[in-house]
């Protein structure tokens, strides 16, 4: 259960603090040139370290390529890349290693598996969510030969939201916040000031999509969407289009009419009946803040002992930030399964590419 | 891509106005009784026709079963269970098969396929979810008999939300509120009688799941319920718990602490890290409203002219009413799939099956 | 467990003396025509009763479609079709309810599940080879509109091997025989005669195949079809090409050299590295004789006592012979799954579809 | 299509002269004592360069666990493992890069891929089953928690025939004899000073299974491993017990009769309707010659220009001998991944552990 995607499928392994964090990609169509340096910087969007508005744990996380790659291009066979860890203090955790942190993994982990490697939160860690951004940067190389562009930004920190969702801003904010980035800023370091931390939402954009991703009915592009961001650490609701204010709409103000310049509105976010509509594809997540809080807090042991929880260790005050690059990846992991998996879906498609072939 | 689950699986087909309705479920497990009454009954939940705030097609939805169970138990093959259409009213549709109906599928089914069915939507209706419904029914038989009880209500509809869900109330609605259910009905009947529609949310709640549900990392229990509500026709938001609010939260807020009678609050919905810790399960989901309205709207034809859609045909004013049956059948096939998935998390329950086998 | 593919795919369902068979075709792509009287004439070829060779069951075996076509077009979405059981003679086991018949799944079934359908077999029964040949009607459809040809026909029974394998007599011969038809037919009766049965080995053979179907490493043609045809009932043994012969060759015996006009011997069966070269597939399969003879045989009981089974009912004397319509069956629907697989191999593939679609 | 299995899953990665060959074990459950030592010497009987009967390449195959394993117990969590390439000498390919070598997969990839790694056949090569011992050696920590024994030899090589087949024998034999070591030693050597191949055939037994393996009908127990061990590179037949014989048999030849002490006979070998029934697992393979030869063989260019192709390199002379070790390896892998899928047929069982956990 640890591979996402049918047809363009990455597996992930590693813990926090075990020795690498790594991915196996597997369905990477032959004969796509690979440059590695566009992949490090890719992978790069998401290293801690960078500011003060993330962890302070410093890792190169240099990406080494092991396997499906011959001559700069993809070979059609599986691409295994691997990330060793270098900055892991485990005495950190030493403490923490027969209770269970609050809002944290370390109860259910124990629990289901009767054994848990608790440095870091082993594989309950977000640092594993950097095997998504490789596999990711990985992916792009399809998107980017199709002309589909996918954006990510903070939309809202705390009470601090966003009015205009500025992409391009975005993508030069060091917070990657699509709007208001010194209130977005301010709300962090009040947080982390406060030894506490802070949720926030992440949007996403997607254009260049063609009609027909989505593989109704149950792998629908909506509802791979929300599995695949609902998935990642700390995400507690995903919205596509308007979101939860459909709810509270009549049928006239949500319908999307159309004319022959296309849709005159976008409530739907992009998709209709779980198949991208060529529209731009609009979806939004929210985090939970950080877990890991310094302050005094009420939990148990491993023997189901009242304990007071203290933590150390070096944590984002808001994950939504670094999310926003976890999240993005995600999109485009699920676009490119659902390119190829889209591939069958008329058999006029199969006989032009066989009788090519043939 | 029409199987939902990995153990516990089914597999759904037939389309609105064609022969019938039906699916196959795969991985029943053995020696389960199932009495035919009450999976009639609960698949009834759902039925149309009941009253004046839902479609008016009038169908008996009588479930036949064709395989799969063997003097009143289940033996473990396949169980395939199949509804004819019986009150199809295909002429209603003659009129759109040659345009795209605003804010449904018609648009994307015709360019993903290149077809389609355009009698009441074809696959794209809201009619297949019967079959979910059904491949539910016999799913809860796994769930009664572990005393784990999901239970469903429409939270608001239109602006009028919830104060107090009460679940035993929405068992006895014939709307299913949990709580206004006069107002919600007023809500309804104002938006039917302007030929227009409403949106709405639902909230579900499950209780006796042990610990240990879900399988990280890309199978979590969140992720799974995400996927297979934002599945449902309609759904534009799906939230987890506390859900978009959390992304206004700070740590201290968020955290759910702990004390020897168990957690303190329940934020998290009775999900960490993607593993049900104990608590209820609580999640929330927005259904847009019905797109079908009797207003004149604006869209395109096959062949890229601009018409104005006239619709006709019967019609839920607001699908969030019969959806709540559906979500609730989602979730229940979800807890089934993850209740089978993690029985061989532990080693050491294996030892214990096959020391009983051998 | 009962899905047969994972592109094109179908699920089947159904008992011996159950309702019905059927089967769910999942991944069929949209604007395939589809004949009806064809598809029942590819079906009857395995219909019981039609002569002394086969059991004396009768059955119309008439296919109704459930969902999937519209206008004889398929849609892209699932394909159900089923078949009811009308001439089942449930009596005849009941002698046999509380023992398991040798060379039976009746004792594995049973102690699987604890608990059997023991009327003809239940699941286990080749009458579920129906539903096989169903879905390969249809996925064989695809296979002709690429020019595909694939035919099978018995190539031995007992000691009588064919020594020319002449595909054009099989489609003809009654008994589906590649050579020797008439002793094959004595070897046949005089089993029969004696209450006794007897084995045989079916050969198939598929012409027009692209070079590139497979995917390694772990869904290589060769063991795609190993798995397809090791699970039909009664099958023991899969060579292909020049099967266990190879074990005692050299390798200057065994390999196959090039020049211009292509392949200059085929001991291959054409799959190299598990991927077709374009060159014939051969593959033979070897099937057990018919378990149910007509003979005292010593068995056990579900309390685990000795008793003396003598069986009644009705049986192939030699499954080869129908099985040989149901293995071409398993491998038109391999191919048919690799074909669609096969369409993201090269990215060019890819952007000479999508620049299409955009 | 780089993954096998359904519960106990690995994906494989890596080329013949790639960075390295590792694998990821996705499904493995938590709480089983890995001891590194065994693992090691598990992978070691695959080890090239032995004796004058493998290649001469010489790798220590010293495997690194990257994941999965805390303070020596499994954790539930992915484990990958990892092997690094020493000995390549891909400049023994030179010559070899734009021609198709006989009887190797090199035309097939390059007309599937478009482009293909030519050193040491990359994907293609056997080397990539270091990647399935791995894991084969991982998932025997499970088999023998539970008294599985898979035990593997070469059954015959060229003509010469094992008549007593005596796994201990294999187990302590340098080219894994069941029997005739020295004449099986004579024959592959002959071929080897001649420049030239041979073939053989191994056999696998299993002993201590429990009934019910085996997920009808279309993941049995003979299906899976038809598939496991005809993917295995140059295998092209495999027999479960009697195997081909089957087909001359008649029914009196070919039952198994049962009293209390069990089945009198195992012409099944050890399945009955894809469920294992208890008794020994028997199953056989054929390997062709290695296809590597070093005379001069008749070929085409990339550009479909007749060629002579002359081999240099270090090949195994008869790849019977090694490939018993990766064929028992696949085995013990199906067993594993069965043993995980069983575990819900009954639902008594369900109870039991859900009783357990709550």
């Amino acid at each position: 259960m640890n591979t996402f995607g049918k047809k363009f499928k990455f597996t992930s392994f590693g813990e926090s603090h075990g020795v690498a964090i790594g991915c196996v990609i597997d369905g990477m169509p032959s004969g796509i040139k690979i440059d590695q340096d566009e992949l490090q910087s890719f992978v790069d969007k998401r290293k801690p370290g960078l500011n003060s508005y993330a962890t302070a744990r410093s890792e190169s996380d240099k990406v080494q390529i092991l396997s499906g790659i011959f001559e700069s291009y993809t070979t059609g066979t599986p691409i295994a890349a691997v990330v060793y860890n270098e900055n892991q203090k485990s005495k950190d955790y030493e403490n923490i290693k027969d209770i269970f942190r609050p809002a944290h993994a370390d109860f259910t982990y124990f629990h289901k598996y009767g054994i848990r490697d608790y440095r870091g939160g082993g594989r309950s860690s977000a640092r594993e969510t950097l095997a998504r951004v490789i596999a990711a940067g990985f992916a792009n190389f399809i998107l980017q030969n199709l002309n589909i562009n996918v954006q990510s930004g903070v939309y809202s920190i705390g009470n601090v939201i966003s009015e205009n969702a500025n992409f391009d801003l975005a993508q030069n904010s060091e917070i990657y916040a699509l709007d208001k980035e010194d209130e977005f800023k301010n709300e962090v370091l009040k947080a982390k000031k406060d030894h506490n931390s802070v949720g926030g939402s992440v949007l996403i954009r997607a254009k260049g999509l063609p009609i027909g991703l989505g593989e109704p009915l149950y792998y629908k592009f909506d509802a791979l969407l929300a599995d695949a961001l609902m998935g990642i650490n700390g995400v507690k609701a995903v919205e596509i289009g308007d979101g939860i204010s459909v709810s509270k709409y009549l049928g006239t103000e949500n319908n999307d009419l159309m004319d022959k310049s296309g849709f005159l509105s976008n409530h739907s976010g992009g998709i209709l009946g779980g198949i991208s509509n060529g529209d731009e594809l609009l979806v939004k997540l929210h985090f939970k803040p950080t877990p890991s809080i310094f302050k005094e807090q009420q939990t148990l042991d491993l023997n189901n002992k009242e304990k007071i929880c203290t933590l150390r260790g070096r944590h984002d005050p808001c994950i939504a930030i670094r999310g926003s690059i976890v999240a993005k990846s995600m999109v485009i992991l699920s676009i490119a399964d659902l390119l190829l998996l889209n591939l069958s879906s008329k058999f006029e498609n199969i006989q032009q590419i066989y009788k090519k072939l043939n």
